[in-house]
């Protein structure tokens, strides 16, 4: 069962019916118009449209999945809690997850087996228009379990996000959040900010954006994302995203301090060093995936 | 005559030979081993191997670009000019333009006629082997006259970047450097600065960037830029650069405070600003020009 089909949750059911890993895949979703879309797109089947139907439903689901925005998580699973079978396994995809994973473990324990999880997957579009059944292939599926969680929920989880092609790895729900800030959340904040300064330096001295080039690119297709998916990331990741901010101030500082002083040796070291590290550290070497 | 035959210089011959718009293309280079390869990419025409073969081929030219990094320009310049006939048209592709163009204006005058330019395209790969027919097909192209520049000299180039599939603007040197500050040179700083964040906090904290998702990607797909060439943009863009960079960290500070406050509404706000503003200048809608 998928708990809100948006982009994330439909891909899920897009990928469950290709590779055929469940007879029924059950949608819900506060918007009406969002179920009938992910069943148009053969993301989910038909919605039960009477209350004992869905009760029935959602009570005999094997595997609960929560894809619902990162601030609506906790209402969610307290609404949905006491509507599933006792042993029911859910996780979750949520980008943020040390305090929400403990809050969800309470929301759900002790009937009900939760063990979070987050892929490292996404896209600019939201929406199951943009679902696709491939967008977990070859991606990274970082688990995170607690002291507290089920073994047999890890394993069903991870069995299953293998079948759907990711790598699963395991860490601790507050590394995932520090690595997350820096690796995602970071990078993110940086490109809103660059397309709002551009936008400042237009109001202030006219056109520069059609003659963006490459680099700007990049950063604009970053700043396309959500605006309401990042507020919820960021504010949920606030301490860890807040000390990344500082160590990243203090290189850009170091940049700005040398390009004052025109020292071009100790730039070229730092654009060397940038360089370098990437060579050595293609993450595409790690994990032994192709992020393409 | 093209000098300098990396990835620019070598693109430009390519496309000139693809479309058969000279009968012979001249290649220089200080390095014999890029003279070489370009020869064989059949980039440039065989160099002639004595002296007095050169100095004929070189005085013969019909237009010459300058293909050599910004930091290298001037030096360049100085040394061809008394080999070039009266009348000869010289352009450039340097990143940077205001003090440059003025600088070779003067190294060329009066004999020979001078206008910079500028192919806003480019890789992260350096040198011939990254050379591509098609690299400015399609791309903009910026051409930087000042009061001095002669009307021929003008049309000459322009014409000529037409031909290689380049829509060609005009603009004032000085205005360039401001813009290009703002939408290639930051974006790249920054970009450099965010890859060093990243290693800092992995010597801190640990692997970080086998994690690294989507929105790091770009940015490190950036940083792979030759670091000396960017020394000498940055270096040589200097003050503009460095008032950019200060808008950034205003718009930066701002968002790192409302998160500090909590303040989800403004930080909402801020990110929907970002993608609106760039969902309304998309510049592929602006020169006509579809970027990829």
């Amino acid at each position: 069962m998928i708990v809100g089909v948006g982009l994330i949750g439909g891909s899920i059911g897009l990928a469950v019916r290709k590779r055929r890993l469940a007879r029924t895949v059950i949608g819900l979703d506060r918007d009406p118009k969002s179920l009938d879309r992910a069943a148009a797109r053969g993301a989910i089947d038909p919605v039960p449209a009477d209350r004992a139907g869905l009760k029935k439903a959602v009570g005999g689901a094997d595997l609960v999945i929560l894809a619902v925005p990162v601030g609506r998580a906790r209402s969610v699973a307290r609404e949905l809690a006491p509507w599933l079978a006792a042993g029911t396994i859910v996780t979750d995809v949520g980008s943020v997850k040390g305090p929400l994973v403990r809050d969800l473990e309470e929301a759900f324990a002790p009937r009900v087996r939760f063990v979070g999880g987050h892929p490292i997957a996404g896209r600019e579009k939201s929406g199951v228009e943009a679902a696709s059944p491939d967008l977990f292939s070859e991606a990274l599926f970082v688990l995170t379990p607690t002291s507290r969680t089920k073994p047999e929920a890890i394993r069903t989880v991870r069995r299953f996000w293998e079948a759907l092609g990711s790598r699963v790895v395991t860490i601790d729900p507050d590394d995932h959040d520090r690595i997350l800030a820096a690796v995602s959340h970071l990078p993110h904040l940086i490109a809103y900010a660059l397309v709002n300064t551009l936008f400042d330096l237009e109001r202030r001295n006219g056109d520069l954006l059609s003659f963006s080039a490459g680099g700007f690119r990049d950063f604009a297709r970053i700043a396309a994302s959500s605006p309401r998916m990042w507020r919820d990331i960021c504010l949920a990741n606030r301490k860890n995203l807040t000390a990344a901010i500082g160590a990243y101030e203090s290189r850009l500082g170091r940049l700005k301090q040398l390009l004052a002083k025109g020292n071009g040796p100790a730039l070229e070291a730092e654009f060397e060093a940038a360089r370098a590290g990437m060579e050595r550290s293609d993450p595409r070497r790690k994990h032994g995936i192709d992020h393409g």
